[in-house]
């Protein structure tokens, strides 16, 4: 019998201890966003250390200017065996509001629903469970393979869930040791329950604050109304024509870098069968706002787009009050695909703004993200080897995906290492990662650890 | 010696007093707005009742559907003297943001600036103040003029800054007791710190607040971004369209009723000589923003607008979050002027906003006041008294003015009682109503006080 049936027998025989040892983990509340919380950050990362070490992986805690960076490494069985890097986060989301929760959200339990046993506790997926699948496939091959089919390397990092702050300096002064021949990132949802997916782009970000100012102070708007400008008025202009009747962004220069999707990946798109009406239908909507001509899929995955994430000015609190501010303020962000330039779409909008400004009132920026889009090689070997072995998994083919949401740490290791990701993750839509109850499928916990076996194995061959 | 004199120098010599008087008053936070300061309205309420009742008044506090509302009545000295029935509001704006406050708003102090002092803190003008200087004048007459000139009734409210909501049904149930030859209001401006001004033209309002409603839930903008459609986009093409390039109002119907300005009122203002420039530099602009080949003074007195007072939606705080929000909001306000009908404005507000609305947007809207516009006659006796005896007082005419603001209260006494109003205030444009560190000159205090005491005299003669 070849040595990953052995590795996958492992797995599932191993299944009760590996849940153990993801519920130790979930039981500690690392919340990087929360001061308080730095200390449980520095024992999950400690929790780590001990686990790579017991796997026979040398481990280190590193120390950061913020939460520790966890590295690990152990030897393929066999020589010139590839190499990989494996990245994930040990932090999580804060449990707030907490009681929304049905239990604690840092006592992890099995929750059966029908036939189903869902994992539930912050970080069930997002990305304690997520990142314990390839620890599970690696102790499986230590365990009943025979040793692994890759040299394997590893980095945990405890500040995803707010910015990755420490993680570009740390990559710039540990790239060599941590360079590879791919990185395996396991952060992404499945297409659905019974579908695997690979992720090949990410929309990038460019997220700017502008504050329009007017008359130096607040204004009675029955004593200055009609004579004095209003910033909200300019603001709303502003925002309104962001977009133009067919949806579309209008900042000049936007779609620069901005191509067609290949015919392969639209043609596979369209085989989806995405349910459009099921997607908006879930949130209350039925006619996408996007551009006019794309399907719902190409705006949230392949075009890129403009959002007013917030807006304030003037009075807010209840009832009446009839000032005419001084300022008004809005949040906007643009999601990139392609070649766009971040720096280019902030320029665009800071002059866009800027020519839209009447006498007497000035804008003020603040820039919160600049990162490129991502498109991963859809026909690297690694990527052929990875579908098929996700393939013999679960029984169907695996769904090269977009996703809207930036992982920026991809950009990271492309632009630090010249590494490509592959990423590949079995979370569901409906797993509540950021909010109250999130859980993740027993199933997808036992057979994610088979298919990253499987990957190893393919990869290794 | 007349005994106008001995008033006069009465209140000279309780300078000190009046304003300790005063202080008691602007320290009780008396935030129609906030359901927390509902008990400091009544103790406001219980604060007059206790000062009418130690100056003679029969004074009684009434309890309504929303704040109390304080009467009180004293006769004159002489038989078949005039009756008056004076207007004024002890409810104060809220003080936010509290971070542009110098000093506490509710710890009163004066403040020197130069060799003028002024009294700071919220209510200080708005109404506090100005209510006092009449309070005061009748203190004088009582206390060093042997006797009032006029049979004086008083009213003050507590909602004039939320909309006055429960003053329409007590003056129907309470009309006749408080009905009087005529009405005085001190809740105006001066023409400037040297000259007074009685106001004879006052913009009408119609406020209204509107709900944009997207999206079921607030969802992950990289996650719906571009297919689901953003409350805040629809809210802003809305209000972006409510004015065309030229400054007008766009909402159809909206001009309807308004009147070019009578010549002689034109001529007065023009001889007014009014400073635009320095009007505008005052607060920090320096081109008018209404409606082009108007003058400042007509876009402020004698032409209607529309001012978003306030605009709320998504993310406010600090830094960046990536949300696509369900609901988007603003408080809309319409300033009215000559025969414009609130109602139809309103009306025409909703189809307006209701018009622009894509598919899947729902808006809600909620009205926060309805008042016509007011004219008041520039030729009866009355005035012509009031205008000498401000005359005698500052040494300069007294301009008759229009008022951009609203005081909706003089509609529901000419409309319930057939009263016409006198409305003579000492405000002046830099006392900051409604914004942080809203102040009174001290001499707008203790001249004001000066002018009621002339013009009971006059009106009393």
């Amino acid at each position: 019998m070849s040595t990953l049936d052995d590795v996958l027998s492992t797995i599932d025989a191993n299944q009760s201890d590996a849940v153990a040892r993801l519920f130790e983990l979930l039981a500690i509340p690392s919340i990087s966003a929360s001061p308080e919380h730095f200390p449980d950050c520095d024992r999950a990362a400690d929790w780590l250390v001990r686990e790579l070490q017991a796997l026979g992986f040398e481990a280190v805690k590193h120390e950061t200017e913020g939460r520790p960076i966890v590295t690990g490494a152990a030897k393929a069985k066999g020589r010139d065996a590839p190499s990989v890097l494996f990245y994930g986060h040990y932090d999580v989301q804060p449990p707030d509001p907490l009681n929304l929760w049905n239990s604690p959200p840092f006592e992890p339990r099995i929750v059966k629903v029908g036939d189903d046993e869902r994992i539930v506790g912050r970080g069930a997926c997002d990305d304690k469970g997520q990142l314990m699948t390839f620890l599970e496939a690696c102790r499986a091959f230590k365990q009943g393979g025979g040793g692994l089919p890759c040299n394997v390397k590893m980095v945990f990092e405890g500040e995803e869930e707010t910015g990755s702050q420490s993680l570009p300096a740390f990559m710039a002064k540990h790239g060599k040791e941590l360079s590879a021949d791919l990185t395996l990132v396991c952060d992404t949802s499945m297409w659905d329950r019974e579908t695997p997916a690979i992720t090949t782009m990410l929309r990038g970000m460019v997220y700017e604050e502008v504050v329009i100012h007017g008359p130096k102070r607040d204004l009675h708007s029955g004593l200055y109304g009609g004579a004095a400008i209003n910033p909200i008025r300019v603001l709303a202009r502003v925002l309104a024509e962001l977009h133009d009747e067919n949806g579309a962004v209008t900042l000049p220069g936007f779609y620069d870098g901005v191509e067609e999707l290949p015919e392969e990946i639209a043609e596979q798109w369209r085989d989806l069968a995405f349910r459009e009406d099921r997607f908006l239908g879930d949130v209350g909507l039925s006619v996408p706002a996007g551009e006019k001509g794309r399907s719902v899929l190409e705006m949230i995955w392949s075009r890129p787009t403009c959002d007013v994430n917030g807006i304030s000015g003037g009075y807010e609190g209840a009832g009446a009050k009839t000032v005419l501010p001084a300022l008004a303020s809005a949040k906007v962000s643009f999601r990139l695909v392609g070649k766009q330039n971040p720096e280019q779409v902030s320029k665009a909008f800071r002059a866009f703004v800027k020519a839209r400004l009447p006498a007497d009132v000035t804008a003020e920026f603040t820039n919160f993200g600049a990162s490129p889009a991502i498109a991963l090689p859809t026909r690297s070997e690694a990527l052929r080897r990875a579908r098929r072995a996700l393939e013999a998994e679960w029984g169907k083919p695996a769904v090269l995906a977009g996703s809207g949401g930036s992982i920026p740490i991809v950009g990271v290791f492309k632009r630090e290492l010249n590494m490509d990701s592959l990423m590949v993750g079995f979370g569901l839509d409906d797993d509540a990662i950021h909010s109250p109850n999130e859980k993740y499928e027993r199933s997808s916990f036992h057979k994610g650890a088979r298919s990253w076996a499987r990957i190893l194995a393919a990869l290794g061959a």
